[in-house]
């Protein structure tokens, strides 16, 4: 964080010196774009507040060049322009983020071009690609920020003060009370990561379970957990795509996948869905990152972190995806700031990563993490993104728990925070 | 339940015996409308069963004239003609509509017609008429079927074996304690019945409320308790629309309204929570009857028992009023199950009542209330009715808890069950 970063190209236009009245104008123009911002802008000698509050951090543009890139439409042009070393933030990174994520809801929803992107179609090859370019960075990146099990989705703190390492578990743990597995049962998993909640299922629960993956980096790596834990019998990793999913299976679960599937192709994900699940036994569990209004991602994260992605509003989730699959929704739990403590830990892993070195990737790279790590953090800390965590069952099942409380206090197994750890 | 009534109306049409013949074909043309129902259909001598399956009732038409009614559409013209007497269920009238509903899944969705009525606006002046319609049957009348406290929402059961007086209370601390209620606050109740949670929240947790509703028998009834109970000076109940609630409070709360409201006029109450919320601070809690997928309700239902009613799905009531009201949905749970067994509780209440002569009305308002609650019932257990209760904030408030573990175990107030009782 705050990392010192000089610019990578010094502008050519800084001899004309047009007077510092254009640079001024420049600066209000952003400012005026960003919202009511408590951020000072600045240029050279000329600084700009973006509201009448104090401002929390300054974001320090290193010459008109970059300012006249960003006038137009800084939220498109901030996240390169910042990875390049050209804008640096003075003060606290996610501060600064956070009071731009609050201003930018008083400047208007998403025009219309962006909305349309959230349309096109996703196949096959294009998920492959979309999830080769995020997940397939290398395990050994990954493994240098995440916990010790590799869970790349939002954690469960059942207390404020837990460890990143129980709060993953806690999650999965979590997951597999809301969906009252039993030994013996079998759960397709959609978009399984590095293996750790199918794992998890079939060590703790005795399940079996078919986990499906595109992203070949992970299924290696889950394929070699599953091993090296003898669960090679109860778990079969898939590098194949959801759409691949068949045959039946007592439970669903797809957590941070759904984010990746693209809306037009909604309807081939209920029917996956609808043809696993039993209709009188079955119960399912989707996890994503949500909206409350629709609204494309930001569209430096959709270019540079997650193409294709798009955080689906609930009432899409379900009119897309449940209702068209048959199912009733049991229960929702919006874990927002579950996942905003996560993006913090894995921020500062992710820092101290770098600062030891275990970090490769070259210093725009590693500035465009930070952001997407810190920019993540701001979002779900202002309700710019949501996480829902969603249990449905098919509808007129009868299978589904009669109240919550034994998910927060279960006699056999003790409280949920006393997750097993292996 | 299962009272022989003999038919009203002798049949003109009796004489004419134009063969058993046609009377079969009336049976198998109405069966096919019913779908695949375990159901024995019987006029006269008559009878074919609706399915391969072993009936669990018979339905018995008192004669061809009715049969010949009910052929077009049997699903508008049933709860007529049974209120009626003139066609009978022999065995259990819950399990024959059970059967029914689960069959009614197979043939086909709303008509056009039925989803514009849907459409239709509400206006202040309706509402009123409507809610008179139904609330204000008497008092009396209510008393003889309803807990001790008079509450006509679902109720929840903590645990499966508690009675309904005890269910009632806990729904309301549950409630209460989703909308983590302190001391001091202030509540806006909108739809507030006989006004058993507004005291409930003014008592039991110290909150002031301001409690709305147009039905004239349910106000008197509620500013009643609140003096027999000292409570006048924290909650006042106001004789008035949803619409009228002005200023701000902590927090919202309306359990059973959400179904009177209309969906025309969703973006009127949006704007109600809007202005009743602090943008930091506010909470808000719906409780309403939905659907999987967007339907009306039973077209007997609405014209006889809740005019102008619909039961939204989850995504109607998120896209119709929460996203518009600028909130996130913190929370949902789908008390389904929970409303089978209160509409059970009150049927076996309501029955009793009938049979000690405490109920008053003719039979055929007896007769047509017993449907509605059976009905309602088989609605609930077929998961064509759901119950969602849903915890909302506005977007980047900070309020809502970390994690739901002390709504079902507190320290200081013991486990939920424990409710208080007054």
């Amino acid at each position: 964080m705050g990392a010192t970063v000089r610019p990578v190209v010094p502008s050519s236009w800084g001899h004309f010196h047009p007077g510092t009245g254009f640079d001024r104008w420049l600066l209000r123009k952003v400012a005026a774009r960003i919202g009511p911002a408590a951020l000072r802008l600045t240029v050279g000698e000329n600084s700009v507040d973006a509201s009448d509050l104090p401002p929390v951090a300054t974001v320090r543009f290193c010459d008109r060049r970059t300012l006249l890139a960003l006038a137009p439409n800084p939220h498109r042009r901030f996240g390169d322009e910042y990875a390049n070393g050209r804008i640096e933030v003075e003060g606290d990174l996610l501060f600064a983020l956070e009071t731009a994520y609050r201003a930018r809801r008083h400047v208007g929803r998403a025009g219309p071009l962006a909305r349309v992107l959230t349309l096109l179609p996703h196949w096959p090859g294009l998920d492959r690609r979309n999830i080769h370019r995020h997940y397939d960075l290398g395990n050994s990146f990954y493994r240098q920020w995440l916990d010790e099990r590799m869970v790349y989705t939002c954690a469960y703190f059942d207390s404020p003060d837990a460890s990143l390492e129980h709060a993953q578990v806690a999650k999965m743990e979590l997951v597999c009370r809301k969906l009252g597995l039993r030994p013996g049962e079998s759960v397709v998993e959609v978009g399984c990561g590095w293996g750790a909640l199918a794992l998890h299922m079939a060590r703790e629960h005795g399940v079996h379970v078919r986990a499906f993956n595109v992203s070949h980096e992970q299924v290696r790596y889950a394929r070699e957990q599953a091993r090296m834990q003898g669960l090679q019998d109860r778990v079969r990793f898939l590098e194949a795509d959801y759409r691949r999913a068949t045959g039946t299976a007592d439970a669903f679960v797809s957590v941070g996948m759904l984010e990746h599937v693209g809306k037009a192709s909604y309807g081939e994900l209920a029917r996956v869905i609808a043809r696993t699940l039993d209709p009188r036994t079955g119960r399912g569990l989707v996890h994503f990152i949500g909206r409350d209004v629709p609204r494309p991602l930001d569209p430096w994260i959709r270019r540079r972190i997650f193409p294709g992605a798009y955080a689906p509003t609930l009432d899409e989730a379900c009119r897309g995806v449940l209702a068209p699959a048959g199912m009733s929704v049991i229960d929702v739990e919006n874990l927002r700031a579950h996942y905003a403590k996560t993006l913090r830990e894995w921020r500062e892993r992710f820092e101290r990563a770098v600062e030891e070195g275990r970090v490769g990737f070259d210093e725009p790279f590693r500035r465009a993490w930070r952001l997407y790590l810190a920019g993540s953090e701001a979002a779900f800390l202002t309700g710019s993104l949501q996480l829902f965590q969603v249990l449905f069952a098919p509808a007129g099942a009868r299978t589904t728990p009669w109240t919550r409380a034994t998910w927060y206090h279960d006699h056999e197994r003790g409280p949920a925070c006393s997750v097993p750890t292996s």
